[in-house]
């Protein structure tokens, strides 16, 4: 069972998938996706949902797995991310993937066994729980352990 | 100049045509693309994405225009609506369209001539600007209203 994790951003989407074989699980691969702030929004937008099309024709995850988002104290923020959200979870769809959507709080207590875990804490659990990987950046760690939880919270770990 | 206006939403995506020559402008089509409420988020964002690329394949419009949003008193709402826009706004981006982004007002004052317009107005004077166009609903009605009032705005009428 491949499970790809996402953190959608507009400007820099992270993405990671593991391997979940009975209780264990194992790195396969991450990394983000940048965009230019520079360029229209539907060309951004378009940029994320190819790129994330290639991760999943390359890697042919089973099943994705993203966290919720709700309406933070940024609403210019917030609307970005759920446009790029859209983007990417329109590729998810694309190949016909299942996706579950998880609490923040979930994630974090999944991985580090409290739901208030600073990202520090989430980052050196990831160095725990797939040895040897080497994430790329912020975006790509919250993508693993979204991933991470999935498998965890499908009661696969 | 054939412009493509377009009224995101999750439910109801509404499009319309519109001919711009010169000073005058004319309907070409308009219709709205429905999801089924039951079906995952994912699956809901690709039949956007697939069905405005559809539209887009059979008009070739030259620009697309379409309102700016802001979080408003509902944050569940808000979110479907941007997640619903990323994946229409990506078709555009996939045809390299120009999108032009205009506040609510702006279209009230273009269509009607005034931006505290209501609902029943703007439809009452798309019957006016696009004589004898049958328009599908009041979601396809705001995307003709989004397109004539880019029309307006670029100067072209």
């Amino acid at each position: 069972m491949l499970i790809l994790g996402l953190d959608p951003s507009l400007s820099c989407t992270g993405w990671g998938v593991i391997r979940s074989e009975g209780v264990r699980i194992s790195h396969v691969a991450n990394g983000h996706i940048q965009t230019d702030a520079k360029a229209p929004l539907a060309e951004r937008l378009l940029h994320l949902l190819d790129a994330v099309d290639a991760v999943i024709g390359q890697f042919a995850p089973d099943r994705a797995a993203v966290e919720e988002i709700f309406v933070n104290k940024n609403p210019q923020s917030t609307l970005k991310l759920a446009q790029a959200r859209g983007a990417v979870l329109a590729a998810c769809g694309r190949a016909a993937l299942p996706v579950t959507e998880h609490a923040a709080r979930s994630v974090k207590k999944a991985v580090v066994g409290t739901g208030a875990a600073e990202k520090a804490q989430v980052q050196a659990m990831l160095r725990v729980l797939l040895p040897g990987a080497r994430v790329e950046g912020p975006d790509a760690a919250d993508a693993l352990a979204v991933a991470i939880a999935d498998a965890h919270l499908a009661g696969r770990i």
